[in-house]
């Protein structure tokens, strides 16, 4: 264990092991509030090769692993372990080919989101999943994570675009699963394995991207309500009236005060719930469904639905919701970003329950999130010095936990389970499910190098 | 051993295991050419708790059990392997709920696929999977081989379908993994694990399907061109337009005769080739569409483009592709359906080489399938007695897997591997790759009670 470190430093190049306690700060967390740990190192490998001798040196010594990519995870996914190296893998950050022909995309997995959705659009292409922190947020992040994002609706998560893997695994093995055809059923899916197992199975190195044709038309409304049951009833009705338009996101009355004062973007600071509505594809259907969504919208109680004159003012919308949680951020020392997903058909009830069980701990709750999903973002804003207020926090997340597992929803539509949900995650399966999970991970990693303790203990 | 058809008798319903030589012979084989083994019984559970006490009776007995819905596979995975049982699940043949609200649709494993697409068309929605066999293929088979269809283009396979699952463990325990959330991360996306899985890590009992609004309009049309390569030019030039419609199926020359003659529907007997092309969504769009590929086809040199006047003619056009495998069965006693997948862009080398393999050993192959997703059905007509031409037969099949993996492709895009293809898997797939597939299946399975012998040895 003492020469791990020098031996780090013979694989990869110089300069490509941080080990100064003051160089290691930034490593020591990522988006999640309240949770840190300092690393033992920090090592970028600069290919798989040395990745993968990284990761057999880890083996041999049995040294824990934490990879990261640009931090951006909401669940504590890549918080380093107790005396643990952090492989960061910003260096493998090519985007390697866009084949227009196929339909695909191959990038290494420190490429930002941001750049793989921006090539896409370069061959008059599209690559639909869009994370909140797409602008930073890294592709083998989202795969690790099996990241959302407010297309979900439509055109689904990262999963249903992933056609291919390179993957380490813990015993520094690469494997390579998936190939450019559309259809292929030989052996089993190892690559819906890997994705959305955050980096506790095997460290992805390179994606295979599904794209798909541009659409050549969009439109975005804003719809104000004056309570956040019409917003809810505003969603159902749609979804009933067989539009499956690309985003419905939501903010609540919280959420759209923070937003205005933050960003001035002029949204109705009277509305107890905004929507944003927004349509893509052939022109004809986007006018015809902005059209009939507006007309729900209205039907179920809007005060006001806004169209977008035109494609910037509709990303100026955009953005409103975009800036949910950096704004929320700013009002209080600690901003605890939850992730309740439920059937669509009980989002209203979830809604409200959120909101009574602010009340209850007396907690400043705001929630967005994308309704159209069911994927609620209820956001606590508190101070984690204070001891009190955040053990009231602690039991409002239970309660708002328990209540989703109730209605038949999950505990994260889409920021993984990491630190900070694995000890509500046993409830929502089975006993015999949940205990299948642990044995997969203790098969792929018996040593349990790769990220230990999260998602499971 | 000798009184496990005694305990089989006890845990299920009189008159619900099968054991007389004459009764087993239908159990004996799948829609697989030469490939059949007699089982020991044939054992219908009533409901998921008789058929976990099967599995267990199994594990502690040693028992293979090979499960079994219709028996529609072109793999061999239902089979029957030596002192077998086989467990037929057509009794769990319940359509349990249409959820409108949530688009989706809970079934049982046995439930007909038809009858799923058909209950969802009810309630003016869209079960988009549409295996060849639909009419007589189970939901749990097509879950188990994830079955693809002839929309799988814009739509996708069954996979991108299946929300959640009932799973039997090798060990009698019974999971449940997925919800009715359109994003769930909770855990290790497990069900992705048992789809397509072919049965050898679980027995899927029960789903939970994802549906879509019925797509408003749709329009066919056949296209008929003097060579196979202008028919995927024509196809890769689709695509490149940026149009992804829902079916692109190609029949060639030998398919088209076969067709023709069976049906007798007006198929241009002097085509080398004919594609069938539909478009389906919005009006305006299925228009559009349909004008933009007839015009492709045309200017590939297509020799004729028929549009579909109205459904009902759009149907009997469809009708000609489904019937492809019947009418090339007719043809000579042994009918071997293979399913090699290519990058589309790969499309006409392959389909050149097919031809060309099919020359050289002197071997009449129809070749059709689904061309927008690369995914060919090179059909060889033979005689399993005639053990020369099995030979030529195996060779031809050898070079085609070959050349398909050269090309990016798969050996099976949507048939699974089972028996027939377990032979050359291994070529797919590093050593690395391959070996972790063994693993999961060792650690889920340990006793090797599950469909023993297929996928691999």
């Amino acid at each position: 264990m003492k020469d791990l470190i020098p031996q780090l430093k013979k694989i990869v190049a110089p300069g490509q092991v941080l080990t100064e306690k003051e160089d290691l700060i930034p490593y020591g967390f990522d988006g999640t509030a309240a949770m840190k740990e300092p690393a033992l190192c920090v090592v970028f490998p600069g290919d798989v090769s040395e990745l993968a001798a990284v990761v057999k040196l880890a083996a041999e010594t049995g040294t824990p692993l934490v990879t990261r990519g640009s931090g951006t995870g909401l669940s504590g996914g890549s918080v380093p372990v107790k005396n643990g190296v952090v492989v960061c893998l910003v260096r493998l950050n090519r985007i390697l080919e866009v084949d227009a022909r196929n339909l695909t995309l191959t990038a290494e997995c420190g490429a930002i989101t941001k750049d793989v959705a921006d090539e896409a659009e370069k061959a008059g292409l599209f690559y639909p999943p869009d994370p909140g922190s797409m602008k930073i947020s890294t592709i083998g992040g989202n795969v690790a994570e099996n990241s959302g994002g407010l297309r979900g609706l439509k055109y689904g998560v990262t999963r249903n675009y992933v056609m291919g893997l390179e993957v380490v695994l813990p015993n520094g093995d690469i494997c390579r699963y998936g190939n450019k055809c559309v259809k292929d059923v030989a052996g089993y899916s190892m690559k819906d394995l890997f994705i959305g197992s955050e980096g506790t199975l095997g460290i992805v190195t390179r994606v295979l991207l599904r794209l798909l044709p541009k659409p050549p038309a969009r439109r975005t409304m804003l719809a104000s309500f004056s309570s956040m049951e019409a917003a809810a009833a505003t969603v159902s009705a749609i979804i009933e009236a067989r539009v499956i338009p690309c985003t419905l996101e939501f903010l609540d009355r919280v959420t759209v005060r923070c937003v205005e004062e933050y960003a001035g973007i002029g949204l109705p600071l009277d509305a107890e719930a905004i929507l944003l509505m927004e349509t893509d594809g052939h022109p004809a259907v986007v006018e015809e469904e902005a059209e009939r969504m507006t007309a729900i919208a209205r039907d179920n109680g809007a005060t006001d639905v806004k169209v977008a004159a035109d494609e910037e003012e509709g990303l100026r919308l955009a953005t409103a919701r975009r800036a949910a949680f950096s704004a929320l951020a700013r009002m209080r020392p600690t901003t605890i970003l939850e992730d309740v997903t439920v059937p669509r058909s009980e989002l209203t009830k979830m809604v409200r329950r959120i909101q009574e069980v602010g009340e209850r701990y007396d907690l400043t709750i705001g929630t967005f999130g994308h309704m159209g999903d069911g994927n609620l973002h209820p956001t606590i804003l508190t101070d984690e010095r204070n001891r009190e207020e955040m053990e009231r926090v602690e039991k409002a997340m239970h309660e708002m936990f328990d209540y989703a597992i109730e209605l038949g929803g999950t505990i994260t539509g889409e920021h993984g389970v990491g630190l900070a949900k694995k000890a509500f995650l046993a409830a929502q399966f089975s006993e015999n499910s949940y205990a299948l999970m642990k044995t997969l991970k203790h098969t792929l990693d018996p040593r349990g190098i790769l990220n230990p303790g999260k998602i499971f203990d």
